[in-house]
């Protein structure tokens, strides 16, 4: 089933030609990935990777690491963006800590402590992970994507929490595709003119460095420079779209993980959905290198969590309600005037 | 309660500041209209107005009048895009015949047959309306606005359905908002080049003919190149206002509908959030004379029924959830680094 055969079956359904606009290239893209035109967008799971960046200590974010694992808990109980949207759109929350400098929490549903270390290397100075480490929380993401099919999950997203991880996103925008450094370098969740200048120069830098073992070891240049929660999104990512499951993107932080996993694991973005393009200005050239067209534009979100997936999930599920539930032209004798 | 209280109140809870974009601006118009940091967007309901227009023998639709009664039967048996969305954003949907030329259909639950006459007159010979049919018309919205408060109702959108109503709709933009010609007359749900050269024509003379009167019998002056749908709009819109009920604007003919309710009862447009931006390039000028900044921007809809509403809804209904669950940063201990 191509694109034209679901506009096809778009053209015929009880309304003006396109008249649905930008629901209908979402409809088009999600009946085209799971290749049917009863598309499913439920039951879905947003799955929070959470760790901590030594690169914080350069200072490049206005909140201190310790707001991680504090937002860790708020996420778990309710009181986060994130478990607001998800609770208001029938999405399940998974929170794995695959690395904050806190101490774990007591063991609840739906929680996974799986820290590999307590936060990245600082960037600033030395490989944010080694290969080991890398290999690892790899490993962690792409066990929860199988958990997610293993339990009848159908579609998909992947957030984060991390402060300081906009600086190794910003790394690899550049490093994977190419964003030049005064888009990639944006405020991220928050900064001011002297932090973002202090992260321009860690970032041009460390880019430098990676840029010179790229192509002998690629694998060894994304862990000088990324974090691990978002090489655990690169590896959900990667086991998500082998497993079929159909993935909402969401923003800045997890398209760098997706840039990792298309580097590594090439035709993963197939499976992609873009939710929304940021407010951090690099974004929207990461979409452009990925060919993905978000389905909220404009929409000046920078908070992450999975927050701005959750927000385009309801007009998926729209998309997906149109092709499913309408009355055909045909059905009804109605044609244009001759 | 002012916009700026209900920043406040965003800014302090667990997330940046200012980091859920746009969801921020539809949460602060929301709270203002009713007037608490608690606000609610269910029961909500949509009521859709059908009619048809005169004008159509006049060339200006790529659709036959005929469609219109088929239309209706398929939003009330679930077929079109407004009772698939509708169904899919738990809306209850009423649709009211205020003058369409098909024949009553049989009795059902939430269908109102209250036919004024059989469509319009064409507006391009003479008025579309007597003044005592847009009275009647009036009082229809109103009276449904009323049922809508009685039944516990919070939310409401009005929808259309009415072949040829964009042409109307466009000397409604042109007559009340200064929309010019160029931009009032676009292709509606579908028409070709043949077929604007004659609306633009229409439009343009009736125009004329009504501004002439307009400024010493408004009323007189917006029946001539009015709706029965579009005036039933009106008077939902100016009583719902009235009953301190929140109403959530669809695309261009709905607006139309809003511009007579401004003009006749003015404040209207300070109970009102927007949905979308239409394709119809019209649209963008009315919501600027309206001061009315729409959620969804860019979506391209042209197909009415208040499926732009729809769509915005789920993102409002998150706007509402923010504000009512989100934990605040004070409760958490977090502060931005000193």
């Amino acid at each position: 089933m191509t694109p034209a055969d679901v506009q096809q079956y778009l053209d015929g359904l009880t309304k003006p030609p396109g008249s649905l606009g930008r629901l209908e290239e979402s409809a088009v893209r999600l009946a085209t990935i799971q290749q049917t035109l009863a598309p499913k967008t439920s039951p879905r799971r947003l799955v929070i990777f959470a760790a901590d960046h030594g690169v914080v200590e350069a200072g490049v974010s206005l909140w201190p690491s310790s707001v991680t694992g504090l937002m860790v808990a708020n996420i778990l109980n309710g009181g986060a963006a994130s478990s607001v949207l998800a609770a208001q759109f029938q999405t399940e929350l998974h929170l794995v800590d695959v690395g904050t400098q806190s101490e774990p929490l007591p063991r609840r549903a739906r929680y996974f402590p799986q820290a590999i270390r307590k936060g990245s290397r600082n960037l600033a100075h030395e490989s944010a992970l080694t290969r080991a480490e890398f290999d690892a929380a790899w490993a962690i993401g792409s066990e929860h994507a199988q958990h997610a099919k293993t339990d009848g999950i159908r579609l998909v997203i992947a957030g984060e929490m991390g402060i300081g991880n906009s600086t190794p996103a910003a790394c690899l925008a550049m490093l994977l595709a190419n964003v030049p450094l005064e888009y990639a370098v944006g405020p991220g969740a928050g900064t001011d003119e002297t932090r973002l200048a202090k992260k321009r120069e860690v970032v041009a830098h460390a880019v430098d460095r990676a840029r010179v073992n790229f192509a002998s070891n690629p694998i060894d240049a994304i862990a000088a420079v990324a974090g691990l929660e978002i090489v655990a999104i690169a590896g959900f990512f990667a086991k998500a779209a082998e497993e079929k499951l159909t993935i909402l993107l969401d923003g800045y932080i997890a398209t760098a993980g997706l840039l990792i996993a298309e580097t590594l694991a090439p035709g993963t973005t197939t499976q992609v959905l873009a939710g929304h393009c940021s407010a951090e200005p690099g974004h929207q050239l990461m979409l452009d290198f990925l060919c993905l067209s978000p389905i909220l534009e404009n929409w000046e979100l920078r908070l992450g969590e999975g927050t701005g997936a959750l927000l385009a999930l309801p007009l998926l599920d729209a998309s997906a309600a149109i092709l499913t539930s309408m009355a055909t032209l045909a059905s009804f004798g109605i044609a244009p005037d001759a």
